[in-house]
Order: structure tokens, then sequence, then C-alpha cells
């Protein structure tokens, strides 16, 4: 992948949540529309835990972003009224500061020596671009998947400094079965004989173990219900191969082959296991010491929550936990559960689902 | 473990379902109380994917079987009214010829050199033990999870040899979901460098891999409603270990860790791969062409169905296909769906609401 993202570096030192610093971190963002005189309209967007900052295509990159059909003009998240600033994690490794880039006190690769990473460090350095752009106050946050935590993070952190707050398929923080999904894939990244603790050839990393997570993460993002009517039991092969008999028979198995492919060679493993970890650790009510008076904390104006019937990974009772939370302190909340078929990626592939409840919460006139 | 069943061989050719052939099979099982005169108290238990034929304590092998609470005097399955067998599926390693036997034709270990085994090749070989033990037709045919689907082609295949047919979260055939979990618990055994092609070295078998596909079954096989109310976010570690961030941090990854530690030993890893397949490629419309013509081939008096809301493996919607195929061909159908909290292995832990269920329908007196 070719980052075109536009980059800005922190001079100094940039204090972690849970102990270390960086040193003159960089992160790397992407912005569309234009800031208003009033400075009154920009929307910042948090990704989950992969996507670099380029959400959507523009004059610079015009390669398709990874929320498309959401952003731009005239769409949900309408690029002709709001600036709309997309940052790529700390942590990640499309342009911002992470494990696989070069420690400026040392010269060398962070890797394992990059401190704890936690939601709240992705939160502050987001502020600190937003600073950058001359913000104080944002319209709205939106966060996806890992984004909600991201985005809780921030609103919690910085009460007052945005309006509206949209979490979409996320969580106050994660539970058993989302914790045991990670913790597995990290394992099978770090069991693969290449990770070498984490000191891999960056030209011979460990593809194998970061396909088998992939695979593992594809059966949490989607559902059972769509592989049932996209799949059934359609096979690739004639059962009769017994020489080859491990190999791939069904469907599914092919999909899951192709997507894992795909994936594996465009994310750095240190990264995702930083990023990964980070999202088991992430607990809004470490807040104040309670959900509730977390919930308490945060300023806001409006909230809206959605999420999908068939995610198993950020499940409808997590979204209701959401919302009974932003209720309590928010005036104008709503909750949105949506019919997806395909799970927790549904905000990325059932458009047609999503964008409406978007473009209604930002008041827009959506085409 | 140390396996004290009963085995019988039965010499000569042994054809297999999809083709190739054994020679001169063995068979481990158990029985407990006494066949009447008239041989028609006979009940069979076909097992899941892991256990051996010790399903209750006896006399020969006090040690507690895998379904200890369900089988004995006074039990649902009641020893003393019932004569009980329980097979060990042909396949796996507990007694029975499997991947991990010596070819009589060769002296050689099976390995992979084992013919491709079927649900089919389980029914029929467990048909030969109970014609072994003089009995033409059995009471009943009872098998839980893929003995469900190994029971169910008993009953397609020796139709009339029962009277009743009783599957415990089972399917007619594995949908893609199931698949894709059974396929990369395969790739992780496969993968584990010790594994060879399955040509390990027995005294150093591919553990690792064996372990890494435990926890991913783990995660199918209980809910995450039940992780949630039992670990929470419970840690067993404080956050402020970085050397160590990428080892265990949450309860719930202790417990996948000690469970996968206590399983992977005590089976062979070619028989899994073999079971775990066989598991996949079973599809009950093959007798006859479609699900209906299977289930027309059927001649049960009585069946009951019985699955777990939270089961993710077997899912409700696969227990209400299998009602629906007996109700047309079976006037004495039952189905019972259980609101237990622990997922597909409820019927192994949540024996208070699974002994009622399975006493009913045996018509006992349950203590």
């Amino acid at each position: 992948m070719s980052i075109k993202s536009k980059t800005v570096t922190f001079p100094g030192r940039f204090a972690m949540h849970r102990g270390g610093h960086l040193t003159s971190p960089t992160l790397a963002y992407e912005t569309w529309g234009t800031l208003s005189a009033a400075r009154d309209n920009a929307i910042l967007i948090f990704s989950g835990l992969s996507p670099s900052a380029h959400a959507a295509s523009s004059v610079p990159d015009p390669s398709a972003g990874w929320w498309e059909d959401m952003i731009g003009a005239g769409l949900p998240i309408d690029t002709e009224r709001f600036f709309v600033i997309a940052v790529n994690s700390l942590g990640s490794c499309f342009g911002s500061t992470g494990p696989a880039s070069v420690n400026p006190d040392t010269d060398e690769i962070y890797r394992l020596s990059f401190p704890l990473l936690t939601m709240e460090d992705i939160a502050s350095s987001a502020h600190r671009v937003v600073g950058h752009l001359g913000i104080e106050r944002l319209h709205a946050v939106i966060g996806c998947s890992m984004g909600g935590m991201s985005g809780l993070a921030y609103c919690v952190m910085y009460p007052g400094a945005m309006s509206a707050f949209v979490s979409i398929s996320s969580c106050t923080r994660s539970l058993p079965f989302a914790i045991a999904v990670r913790s597995l894939q990290r394992e099978l990244i770090r069991r693969d004989p290449k990770w070498m603790q984490g000191n891999y050839d960056r030209s011979d990393p460990p593809l194998e173990g970061q396909r088998l997570a992939r695979k593992l993460g594809m059966m949490t993002y989607r559902s059972a219900e769509e592989w049932e009517q996209r799949f059934g039991r359609e096979r690739v092969t004639d059962i009769q191969n017994p020489g080859e008999q491990f190999k791939i028979d069904f469907a599914v198995e092919a999909y899951l082959q192709t997507r894992a492919e795909h994936f594996s060679g465009g994310f750095d493993a240190n990264c995702y296991l930083y990023l990964s970890r980070a999202s088991d650790l992430f607990d809004f009510s470490e807040h104040g010491g309670s959900l509730q008076a977390a919930f308490k904390r945060l300023k806001l104006d409006r909230t809206l929550v959605v999420g999908v019937r068939t995610d198993i990974l950020f499940p409808p009772r997590q979204q209701r936990e959401l919302a009974a939370g932003f209720e309590k302190v928010c005036k104008d909340s709503t909750l949105t559960e949506l019919d997806c078929l395909r799970g927790h990626d549904s905000f990325l592939v059932e458009m047609d689902a999503f964008r409406p409840v978007i473009c209604d919460f930002l008041e827009g006139d959506c085409r």
C-alpha cells in the first residue's frame, strides 16, 4: 500500500497513558472538505484496527478509501458540509508512529520496545492532530469497531471538545469471547517461528501466523448466517482426493484462504499485536471507577449507537449497554440495531443499511 | 489414559464408504447392564469426536466416564433396565483402529495412508459390534455432537434396526461456520513443524498445534454468555508488564491455556484430523439425493432432538431442521430446545438440564 496521507510530527516527549513515552511521534492523517470560518464543522473519524487514514478518495489519493461510500460530496458524511478528519491510529503502520517505526532516541526500529499502547494514547495523539488543524471543538467524533473505543476515550478525556459522538459496532470494554479470539490471534502470530520475539526480518515477516490470525478474525467479523446463504456446502474439489485430504474441500475454506492471503502482507505483525492487545485492555470504567462514573464525565449534546444483530464480536447487548449509558447523561441519544447479515463487518460492506442512519444523525440530505 | 475397553477384531477386509479398505479392524467398546433374554433392551451410544468408549464407570474400569451422570443404575440411561453399548469411533485412538494403529498389511502405522474416513464407516463398524453382541434390533441409538451424525448414518444405513433415535446437539450436515472452524483447527495442527506431514515422532507429537486447535475449539464449544458470567474482565496479572506484554492478561486466557494443555496430550493428531474432516464431509442428504429423501429412508418409531440455545457450532436452526425432518416420517417426534448457558458442551456439563429430557424419553423413573 502506498501511503499518501499527510503527516505531522509533534516534537518532544509524548507521554504514554500507562507509562513510557515516545519521542517526537508522527501522526498520519487525511482530510476532506473545508473547515468553516467558525471552525465548527469538523468531524473526526476513528477507524477499526486495520485501516489507514485513507477513509475516502481525494485529489491527492484518488484510490478508494475504506469508507468510500460513506464520506464524500452528498454522502452521509458530507464533505460539502463537513471538514472530515481521519487519523491513522498511533501504533499502526500507515504513516503514524508505531512498533514498526524507528525510535529517534536509538535509531532502531521500536519493535517490542514500543511502550504499552492504549486506546487513550490513540485518542490523545489524535487530539494533537485536531489541535494542529486549529480546531477546538468538533462537530462530531465517529468511531467504528476498535475506533469506537478510541473515540469513547477521546470523548471522556476531552469532555466538551465535541458536540456529538457516534459509536458504530463497538463497546465500553471487550468481553471474554472477543478477548479470547484476539488472544489466540496474537498467539498464532507469536508462534510463527519467523516472528522471532518481534525481531523478524521485515522482508520475511511471520506471514503464516498472520494468515492464520486473519482466518480466525474473519470467523468473527462475519456471521454464520451470511456464510450459510453465501457458501452453503459448496465444494471446490471432488472428495475423492485422499492424498490431499487435509487441503481445501469447501468454498468457505477457499474464501478464507483468499481473504487471509490478501490481508496479511499489508500489515506489520508487531503493530497488529499492539493494537490487538490495546483493544483487550481498554475499559471505559477506568475513567472514574465505574461505567456510571465514566459516562457522567462525558459532555455530549447528542449520541448515536449503531450495532448489528449478527455481530458476535461486539454483540447487540454491548450496543444496548452503551446506549443505556449515554441515555443517562445525554438527552438526545439514539440506539439503532440493524438487521444486517454480515456481522461485525456490516459497517464496511452493508452501506445501504448504514448510510441512512448516519445521514439522519448528521441531518443530511442524502442522495 | 489407560484404556480398559473390550475389543473385538473383525477378520478380513472392511470396505470403507468412500473407497479403500481396512484389514481386520479392531473396535473398542464398553457395555453396562444386562442384555435381556429377548435381546430388545440395548442402547447404542455414539460419542462426539474426542471421547473413548468409556462413557461411564464400571467394575473393570471404575474411573468416571465422559457421560458419568447420564448412564448408570437409576440414571436416565438406566443400566438396571437397559444394556448400554458405547463404541470408540473407528478412526479414533482409544482402542479402535485408526490412523495411529498399525496396518497389518504393512506392519507400519497407517498415518495418512489410512483411507478417507466417514461417518458411515463409524456407523458400519459400530453395526459390526452390535452384531457381535448378538443384537438385531436396538431399543435406541443415541448420538451426541459428531455422534449425532454417525448415529444418523447408522439409522439410515440400517433402517428398522432400532426403535428410537436421539440426536443431541448435532445436525444433518455441517454449516460453513463449523466447517471453517474445523478447517482452521486442522490447519493449526498441520502447520506445526512437528506434524511432519503426519509422520511425527509419537514421543514428540505436534502438541503446540493441537493446543492451538483446542483453544479455537473451546471458543465454539462454550458460549460468550457463559464466559461473560464466569470470567468477565477478571485479570490474572497486573497490566504493567510490558516485557511480557503478549502473554496472558485475562482469566479467560488462562482458562483456555489450561484446558488446551489438558486435552492435547491425550489425543493422536492424525486421528483428530481424520475425525474432524469426516465431520465436515458428512451430508445426510447423500442418502437418497436430498434431505427429504434421506429422512424417508428412516424407519423409526420415536425420535428426540435436543439442542441448546447458545450452541454456535450446531445452532438451534439445525436442531429445528432435524426435528422437522423426523416429524414428516415418524409420528412420535419431539424437539427440545434447552436454555443452557454453556453452548455446545452443555450436554457434557449441564446434566441437570439434560437428564430429565433423556429420562422422559426413555420412560424412566429418574431419581
